[in-house]
């Protein structure tokens, strides 16, 4: 049986490759999840177990992927950033984005008997999709990762409402809704404080800041690296640099923790203290006590 | 926090729509699946569990995305065949790819317990890449099937050939390789029968044919529908047809049973019978007896 | 000056091969081409010479590139069909794209001075665009060489009606946009006809059906080869043919010559009797008399 | 003759925008003009009237699109530099290459005869192809054009020599080629000069550094716009500004006179003291004297 006359269909898979020397994001996103929500029994406004499940899958992500230099999610979402020199699968899209979008599912369905003791699965599973984005500069990366931030704090901050109106105010979603029409930030917050005695900023970080994955070494004194945006923008192409060096920064890497927290990254501070994030250098493990 | 001055990077993510009017098909792989085999002692020269489990897999795709008319998958690799009449997702590559990618992800890690019940499975979990081809004709489509299935044969005697040699044989790795260095198909279907008593055509028709999933109707008198795959190929743009119909053709395929099989595909008989597959149109739900 | 550390910029240039086996045209477009008119005093509704000067540009083009099979244009626009077996430049979108539009570019510009004698051409002047579009089946490429055929059709009865409400008419613009808006094509052919006399279908066939454009052989009976269309759509990849009979079909076609005509591209019967423009195989060359 | 019928075959032609916030280069090669030099006899190894001729192209094309920053031509090659905050054509990518290459094309064609009076062009006429590519920094565009520059000097020191060693020192051209296989730059520097009493540094600055083509404003004096570059890279989209600024830069760029000139573009000079090129906002419009 001969395969060399059906060989010619090979040439039909056309290339995908992302343009070089940009900050490629792989953003996934749950499919149906507001079915999901109601056939588990999710907490309103949020599920801190389903959360901690998002994080699991977002660690084992980051864990298989070293050339992911962070992630963020909110809800059921979840973005990885690859740091912009990054070649793995010649930067295929399909590739990138099958990857994370497996990776993560397989860790997000082998996980949840641990979130979800007495909750079993059941058919249809979980799933995400994803895409791939490229960002050009560190400003656009910055302003991309800042504007799923401020999502977060806008949906949050409304959907607490929402559910304070109707879980301790007594109203129907409809209800809500109408309340909630037209308000501001301040007046939600007041709603909140006035009504039900709840202070938003002590909400848990985990709701009001998202989830920000990444490898953990030491902080850096702000003031030293301020430079770092810029330096990186000017990064033409993969730094070239010796077998015995890139050997060493394959270490730090797998010794580094894979921290997961929930801060601020729209200012500056968050950069500047972690240089390693932009520049992919890894920095200093610290030690443990 | 006004996430205006942000909401600029949504016109990074670029569109990806593919070709209308043709057949898409998403071909899914396992990742570094050489080592999965190792870890989780996968029987060779083939493991049935490890297909069977596949066909889980494969089974839940279909299931979950009705557009799918065929899918094939041999080894590690998995083929879904969307009709080229199918509009979902718009026919973003990214959307088509990493929704198959997760939902046969998610069902593979969910029902390895089923298949392997004595095996827990650990970090890193089984993944799988993928990525989208369009055919334009049913001639191209077929030739990539027919391409799948010969390769199937091909490896499947050679690795039969191979481990009869080191598990029967007492050969090494090397000496086997060695041993079928330039033999053609005849040599080896004559090594395997003269020194191991083994018929290769007796093999289980899932290692020689690999797996074919489609939805199944009651088989057509060959004959008739013949010129399905011309008449398919001169199907413009997708039949418009009234909401009843629309409804009727959806409670077929809800009917209809997934059926996994392991038969030719590369001849006209497989097509000429089932209709349906080219045409989309769902046939007759065979009666229960 | 050693020229390597800049090499790596190569790596930007991303590849846009079109899908194989599609049938790709290239749609060229004047840029500007109302303030054009306007400059230039092309006649109203139609210029015989700007049309004339098109289709210089058109033979060109076809006469350049072999692989060209038919060519349309109406207007301003040109349309070029690359058979679907078509590799010239890899099937390199851009480069497909820019050659077309250069080629017809330099001709165009070349020939104005042949078709409009007293009138030299100065600065910005006449350009065009481009794009490239796949389709997949016959059926597919012929209904966009309807679309452009019916448009031209369409576009033509209202502007003939347009400007002979204002020419013969004494209508202002304005007066004549009213007196059309809502008219049907009956409606148009009836104040042409008893307002000015006017029988529509006694106007030139170019201004009515546009220019087609393609390499003339001898034509055939119709009947016997209806099924050139289902048979183009089954090849599912470029046919092998000897040496000296790829050469033999070069011969053929350097020595057809290229015809502009203004036919009916619509019904069945254009491409019936010239079966050459879809299954690419040169006809034969009619005898000189 | 409802076309609504035919419409859908709209829906075949695929978006093909180029990523935000990224340079644009267009770059155009002629087509086949080894050939074209020998049919028109220009000189070797520089024709200074085609040279002419490319360049007055090339300032045709900046004075067509004021969004073009800066362009880079040798031999028959032409690159074209849209700034990164450029919207023109929503970055489609057919469409900016095919008005580059139309336009540069018409005025080609169109000067021919002003700088080759005495031979007429003929059928096939001079025609170019062109390709889009992205540079996300300034560091990668400016490693673009440096290698374009780069690639200038390196082919017209062999040019010169070799065809010295043929014009002057009477060899053919085989014997050129060998004697001049394996040389470095000093060793075709020195066969120029013992051998032909030729200072390659006396050779014309539009043969050994190329053309490069901008509006001219007043030179900054070094120093002060050293950061250009970064605040670029920075830039993270495009400025906006008032409507009175948007007309205001509008003038200053129809009033600046299109330079060309042939200087080092490599080195950073030429770039702190035209700030105006890569930040895109007009500087200040000599007087005239």
């Amino acid at each position: 049986m001969a395969n060399s006359k059906f060989e010619y269909v090979r040439n039909f898979e056309l290339p995908d490759p992302l343009l070089p020397n940009t900050w490629v994001v792989v953003r996934i996103d749950g499919r149906a999840f507001t079915k999901m929500c109601a056939k588990y029994g999710f907490e309103k406004p949020n599920d801190r177990r389903a959360l901690d499940l998002m994080n699991t899958g977002a660690k084992a992500v980051v864990a298989e992927l070293p050339e992911i230099t962070i992630a963020y999610g909110i809800s059921d979402e979840y973005s990885f950033v690859f740091h912009k020199s990054c070649n793995l699968f010649d930067r295929r899209a399909s590739k990138l984005v099958s990857t994370v979008v497996s990776t993560f599912t397989a860790s997000y369905v082998h996980a949840w008997t641990h979130h979800f003791p007495n909750t079993p699965l059941t058919s249809p599973l979980p799933s995400f999709d994803g895409r791939a984005v490229c960002y050009p500069s560190v400003q656009n990366l910055r302003d991309y990762l800042s504007w799923r931030q401020a999502d977060c704090h806008i949906n949050n901050l409304y959907n607490t409402t929402f559910w304070a109106l109707i879980q301790l105010g007594g109203l129907d979603n409809k209800e809500a809704e109408k309340a909630l029409a037209g308000t501001l930030a301040a007046d939600k917050n007041e709603i909140l404080f006035s009504r039900f005695g709840i202070n938003y900023n002590n909400e848990p970080e985990i709701f009001r800041k998202g989830s920000v994955v990444f490898r953990d070494y030491e902080l850096v004194e702000p003031g030293g690296e301020q430079q770092v945006a810029a330096a990186v923008d000017n990064l033409a192409e993969p730094v070239k640099q010796s077998k015995s060096q890139t050997e060493n920064d394959k270490k730090r890497r797998a010794k580094a923790k894979i921290l997961v927290t929930h801060i601020d990254i729209i200012k500056d501070d968050f950069w500047d203290r972690r240089p390693w994030i932009l520049s992919n250098k890894p920095g200093r493990v610290p030690k443990e006590m």
